[in-house]
């Protein structure tokens, strides 16, 4: 209860960096970290990265025949220098390791990504082609020493993550998998977050550093702003050369593999929160609600029937004494709890029990013996209905235009743009410094256009945006 | 396969240490890290883990109303010195971070455990007695700078693990949660990892700094050392009041709460190896292998059949090509996979199996369509196996003594000494100093007896030996 007992107090549509960090402290997602940048995931938040984990290890990892596995924390120097695209795009948020017993030797870096030391060990695993694909997840934390300024989930020092690397006998298989992934990522948002996305290439300027290949999924929030759900790399032969990775083929000569990557993080969490919640406080879809329905009595006389009431659908009764039920409703509403049911002496008399939507904030009436059944039914409407709410809102945010004006009016009244773009990363740099507008996703286009950035020909359309 | 064809070279009698890290290298478990001291767990180890915390969340976290969070990496070094003894016991082999922006303001330690930052929160969480208790357990990786030789998961300057920290109003209460977390341990020991072990206090100079009591399980290794395999603490209030922790309880006043921590770590994955595992490679209770049966056809005609009685009992089939029967029989037995079934002309013939188990090396036949029970029956019994012939090690080692001369020379032939100790801390740093031996752990004896080390009344009894 402590400090949530105020409820949120500025609106998301007055404040929405202010709302969005009071729905996660109140609404006991997460603390702030004491040194700065860092973050504490509180039951309520890590319960829901449990649910993506369950995903992603079923979905994704064994299903497409992937192991789980462990690599270190502390990665030397000498790797991050190998892969040249690499080693700039991470240069400056690294942080490394000083010990009390003196520094002394190579640089121990705190993995920002571990692309350079999981590589370096397929060296040592890879002898020849029978061995390949070699595909490796890891569940790990990561740390990035972010200069900007950091936001709970969304941008933080510290976050959690999976990340996937896999290599194979040729780009073909590669390149699927890549896609596949992706594909998977956002069924990950549809079907366990209620979150549509919009999917793509990343433009070469917005590239991993040392992919080949960037895709992506993107959501828009509530303020206009796309947020990178996810991505998946393929990283060519680049960091195969860099780490002298090799296999024998069964043509007796020596091969580079080709090798991806691909992950999703806490980041989630972030959009999840923001996308749903309102000023009444969190708004989860119900997968992600570690409580899913709350039965709380009016009176002391009815916590005998809430509490059978709340057996039958596996529901928490609320009778902590003390409260009243104002005080219960409004702090079920804050901590995102999806149906609350209401006994009193009316539902106990007439055997109805009252069912409140926490998204839409509706009352049915239900006869008690059917509670089990409309509860079950209800969770997997309100998932729907939040889906499609959000998608509503991407829908009416993009918008098409065809005239370099339209262009620059719509990026200034904060619409997702979508164009014709060759993908010129000049040309882009100069949109980023003059607007802080950078494309978000390309997709190949169905008949050839003109890039709104260069005027040449092109065959690729981009979504542009402003970003977290 | 790259690195494993040339089996085991060095005998578990002959040099435990080298043969030790041949199997976790060769069976594929491990590698070293490349900052000396990390490791690399590999998807079979990585396997092995992934069965520890599925029992952890279910049988401790979730069935003592536990709540899995995550709390940041890095410490603040003001919280490290703020509970006395505990900062003296983890000063020596602390790390933090130094950045590329320059270091400026507070150091950041890397958690080597997490007491200091999850009090500190909870401290921001607890108002009144109504909240408590507070349980909650993360799982995370800790880093300690070890000076000491390091040895792949025995002592690592990372390894990951789960901890629990949980406040409650009453010390009887906190205790009881110590107490039933230890015989959960034990639980996961015997019916996971097929280990016996033995239970009790440590003393006083090897309780947790900052413990009040510290509880332990411990193994005793082929090699007559003893392993500690969890641990839980009472911490008693001293952590409350050093972070002003406290919550107004039912009378009005203002309390502190009782504090335990407990936890077990990826050492749990080196006792398992050490234990069970033998001259021809890894063994493992059936439960931890990632792979529990293989079936191998003896020539290309046997594959097709092969394949049907892999089917029926959900084996792995290795038909893989230019590999010798024999060559794939000592594979097997090196990656320790506990049942394999050989398929022949002979076996097709007479619709008998060939079932081989890994750890006695017995070959028995049976019937095709009997397979799959057998196979389900075998892995039960292979499991109880492993635990009593461990059981009978550790039976085995542990010797009573009465005298001070019988007491040295048993430790001198490498046994483990149970006999009466008061807990004296100055006599137990003077054994320490002498035979590089301390006590293990206490309990309580059934009548009173004299100090095999003060000569002084006790109740306590104690086994003493070397350990990991």
């Amino acid at each position: 209860m402590a400090k949530s007992d105020l409820g949120i107090t500025v609106s998301k549509q007055e404040d929405i960096a202010q709302w969005y960090e009071q729905i996660c402290l109140k609404s006991q997602i997460a603390d702030f970290g004491d040194v700065r940048g860092t973050i504490v995931i509180r039951a309520r938040g890590y319960y829901m990265w449990e649910q993506i984990q369950a995903f992603v290890n079923e979905q994704i990892v064994r299903a497409l025949n992937v192991d789980n596995c462990y690599f270190p924390l502390f990665i030397p120097e000498r790797f991050f220098v190998k892969e040249a695209e690499h080693a700039k795009g991470f240069a400056p948020e690294l942080a490394w390791v000083t010990t009390s017993q003196g520094e002394g030797g190579e640089k121990a870096i705190i993995r920002p990504t571990s692309e350079t030391i999981i590589v370096d060990n397929m060296r040592k695993w890879l002898r020849n082609y029978r061995q390949l694909p070699i595909k490796v997840n890891q569940w790990a934390n990561v740390v990035r020493w972010e200069v900007k300024q950091t936001k709970l989930f969304l941008r933080g020092r510290e976050f959690l993550w999976q990340e996937g690397h896999c290599i194979y006998q040729t780009q073909e298989e590669c390149e699927a998998d890549v896609k596949q992934v992706l594909s998977l990522y956002e069924k990950l948002c549809s079907d366990v977050l209620a979150l549509p996305v919009f999917a793509g290439e990343k433009s070469p300027m917005e590239r991993f550093p040392g992919a080949k290949k960037t895709f992506g999924i993107e959501s828009i929030m509530p303020d206009g702003k796309s947020l990178q759900m996810g991505t998946s790399h393929y990283l060519g032969q680049g960091f195969m050369e860099a780490f002298d990775v090799k296999f024998m083929g069964s043509d007796g000569q020596e091969h580079y593999p080709h090798y991806n990557s691909w992950g999703v993080s806490t980041r989630l969490l972030g959009a999840v929160i923001m996308m749903h919640s309102d000023d009444r406080g969190l708004v989860l879809p119900p997968k992600l609600a570690k409580q899913k329905v709350v039965v709380i009595p009016v009176k002391e006389d009815d916590v005998e029937y809430a509490n059978t009431v709340a057996a039958s659908c596996g529901a928490m009764l609320d009778d902590r004494e003390g409260y009243s039920l104002g005080f219960k409703l409004s702090d079920t509403e804050l901590q995102g709890i999806p149906l609350t049911i209401i006994i009193g002496a009316r539902e106990r008399e007439t055997k109805m029990a009252t069912v409140k939507a926490r998204d839409t904030g509706e009352k049915v009436q239900v006869p008690v013996a059917d509670v089990p059944s409309f509860v079950h039914e209800q969770l997997e409407q309100m998932h729907t209905r939040l889906f499609e709410k959000a998608k509503e809102w991407m829908d009416s945010c993009i918008v098409d235009v065809q005239t370099q004006d339209e262009f620059e009016v719509q990026l200034q009244a904060g619409k997702t743009v979508r164009a014709y773009f060759s993908g010129d990363e000049t040309a882009e740099e100069q949109l980023k410094e003059r607007l802080g507008i950078t494309s978000r996703l390309l997709q190949e286009a169905k008949t050839p256009g003109v890039c709104i950035l260069t005027g040449k020909k092109t065959q690729t359309i981009a979504t542009f945006g402003k970003s977290y």
